[in-house]
């Protein structure tokens, strides 16, 4: 089955761009710029607390590339724009035939790695730009958030919880996908189990317990429609009580031979109140009947509960992880590393701006691995040198078609969790990780210096002119 | 022309639930409730820093509402998730049939104002409870984010350039839709701009400029293919070198009669940078091309900028705007405030828990303004309840059928400024606003008094049950 037969929103987004790609690539056609340039997508700098990132959202960018187009009604509107008929004919036919080189979703990656390198006429190659971005901007913000999450989690299970304060239908689609590639169990997103396959978990809100008279009707009438899968919320009024009220229902299940699956809690100190329920619990031999907690979870309060001997067996992870709440962006950027002249002649490009330097010209990013196969250090280096190690960017794309087997959800899933694995504990701390090794190989250390000279000379201005 | 007509994300999205919601509908299915409740959606909190909230969202509500279906392919996949064939059957049938008043798009709210009120059978008002929530937490984090940013930038214009980072492609369309509401001038994304009738802004990327050999030809080809409006980045090497260069291609163009729209600068110290640049352009008799501004800004940026007499005509605000970047969500919630028995009386309804107690009964917002004809406070009052001043939330939907004529976009933006017009300067300070005065009205009051009563006596532990 096709897992994007429900929601295929990377399909035909060809509009979905900043204008300004337009009016670049009109100006292009007009003088006739038609050469192949080079493309690295990568992300400038790790946010606030994280050690890695976790990259996701190839599969969406492949989908996008292979069906974009533009179509008569995007053509009327583009003329009303101003651009000329000459430039909206070549839109009419437009494909992009470009190669792709990228690392697999669930590689685990470092600043400034090329993520995704796009070589194709710089129409083309420039066009694509906005949507690559806004798609691996939020799949490995979220990605990484949620690896984290999982990992503070210590094999307890996380579920995702967060689609209604994700930000709209998209968001909460990718949420789901991204969190459980990262190794959250599932999600309570229904669309996202129908599109994607991923398991779909839910239990009940407080305003069920509120349309009963009593608290305990509302256990025993979802008891009744889900005899072997209850899992009542007992907060609604009073998490004590409530769970003396779960207890009893728990035990007229017993008496037809059935089980409570849980309880959850969704408000005030988790720490302390899963102990007391927990306790109540087992004192009424009810050790199997598991805790589920959500309310305002994040890395950093379920280490907090768990390091607080928290009797919590899931966490419901919402807001926090779907907004990537302390940090709602990476810093990712597609910027042009190479470009052809029109007798075949490659020029490595590079960007000179304060703090906004690039890494000119095709490179390949290099993984050395010790002893024990842990992540030890990465080398950027120019797609043509030999440098050891692992190559991290695999061909993905020739001349717009497909050369890479879509992996399936499962399967990106259990690569990171393999890379996770082979990262070294101290890069997963929830706060002041130390900074993995990525090195600039000689030829590109070369490279960069004879630019910048070139550069110098060039276009920055002279020392008299900073007076004026 | 439907404004729909291009991107329609919210139609038959009835499987974009959490998949509680079901499960609890299932349950009341089973047990045959099919009363009518009413649920209130609100906003418990104002975000740090924020004074006050933009409402926006209810056209895609609405929408979302009058299309709410489910197929046969999503009823298979909940066949399969266990859900039983007489639920099936029942949601084969499924529409929205019941009531809703709200208050219209651009409506400045303050926290615990029912913002849209739901009355239907209860299992179709629960069921829509989590694609209500997301769209509105999204639109309306948003419009009240860029009317900050608008506000700070005193009449300069303001375009929403965040694309690239926004939570994916639904995200990228609703933040182009609720900052052109909240008093932006256009956006940069071409889709918003094509389905919404929002104009669209662009000028060029740093790669435009690095893919030429000299940083003048590319300005001299954008020119050429733009000759009447033209914005030149100037500071893809050199701010000040870039402004020299640009100043001869505006001189080029005045010799055929054209004039350079403007420069784009888009890092460094814009302070610094845009005077000495507003100074190199005067001198050079350029005082018509405009200077724009790009890089990083929020609400708190601008107005530090025009604090230090930043000579900026324009700025092109991005991820902080679009992502809400200070805080990602606003804490919209939907409760149950009332439920009827199958004899038709209504029973009130509150929740008690901790931080998160609700008010009951189906309930009015009345503004009062003061002479001048500012925003002076709220009441929230019972529906039936006479206590003067402006009532906010009007009926929009009855059996399921919309009896409101939606506005255009225009319409909700020329509200919006209306009312922010409404509200006093100081609590739209960008920090430290005082709190707006939203009272209890005295019939609302006497409710909750009494169910508080009601509930202690039914729900809550005695206090010896605190010991165990």
């Amino acid at each position: 089955m096709n897992p994007f037969l429900n929601y295929q929103s990377e399909k035909n987004m060809s509009m979905f761009t900043d204008l300004y790609e337009l009016t670049m690539c009109a100006s292009y056609f007009d003088n006739n710029k038609f050469e192949p340039a080079t493309f690295d997508l990568f992300i400038r700098r790790l946010p606030e607390n994280r050690g890695y990132l976790l990259f996701a959202g190839l599969e969406q960018v492949l989908l996008y590339l292979k069906s974009v187009k533009f179509t008569e009604e995007h053509l009327a509107y583009l003329k009303k724009q101003g651009f000329s008929s000459r430039f909206l004919d070549y839109l009419r036919d437009f494909r992009f035939t470009g190669d792709v080189w990228a690392v697999p979703e669930g590689t685990v990656a470092f600043p400034c790695e090329p993520l995704i390198r796009v070589t194709a006429p710089i129409i083309e190659a420039q066009l694509v730009e906005t949507f690559l971005l806004n798609t691996v901007n939020l799949q490995t913000m979220i990605a990484t958030k949620a690896s984290r999450v999982v990992h503070a989690a210590k094999g307890k299970a996380v579920i995702e919880f967060g689609l209604r304060r994700e930000h709209g239908i998209d968001a909460g689609m990718k949420v789901a996908r991204c969190s459980y590639i990262a190794g959250c169990q599932g999600t309570s997103n229904v669309l996202a189990g129908l599109a994607y396959g991923i398991p779909v978990f839910g239990t009940m809100a407080h305003s069920f317990v509120m349309s009963y008279e009593r608290e305990i009707d509302a256990f025993r009438a979802f008891a009744k429609t889900f005899p072997n899968k209850s899992t009542l919320l007992i907060d609604t009024y009073d998490d004590i009580a409530g769970a003396e009220k779960a207890a009893v229902v728990a035990k007229e299940l017993e008496q037809k031979g059935l089980r409570l699956s849980g309880v959850r809690l969704d408000s005030g100190d988790l720490a302390t109140i899963s102990k007391r329920v927990r306790k109540l619990l087992d004192e009424k031999g009810l050790d199997y009947v598991s805790i589920f907690a959500s309310g305002d979870l994040d890395e950093f309060k379920i280490a907090e509960l768990l390091s607080q001997g928290a009797r919590i067996d899931a966490f419901g992870v919402g807001t926090k992880m779907g907004t990537s709440a302390d940090k709602p962006y990476v810093d990712v950027i597609y910027k042009l590393c190479e470009t052809m002249t029109a007798d075949g002649t490659s020029a490595p490009i590079m960007k000179l701006s304060e703090g906004k330097a690039t890494l000119p010209g095709r490179k390949q990013v290099y993984r050395f691995k010790d002893a024990d196969g842990f992540y030890e250090r990465d080398v950027i280096a120019l797609a043509d040198e030999e440098v050891g190690g692992e190559p991290l960017l695999r061909k993905v794309m020739e001349n717009g078609k497909l050369t890479y087997s879509l992996p399936s959800l499962d399967e990106i899933r259990a690569t990171a969790a393999t890379n996770l694995a082979k990262l070294p504990e101290k890069y997963k701390q929830l706060t002041a990780a130390p900074e993995y090794l990525v090195k600039i190989s000689p030829n590109l250390s070369a490279l960069i210096r004879r630019l910048r000279r070139k550069l110098t000379q060039n276009e920055i201005r002279q020392q008299r002119s900073r007076v004026g």
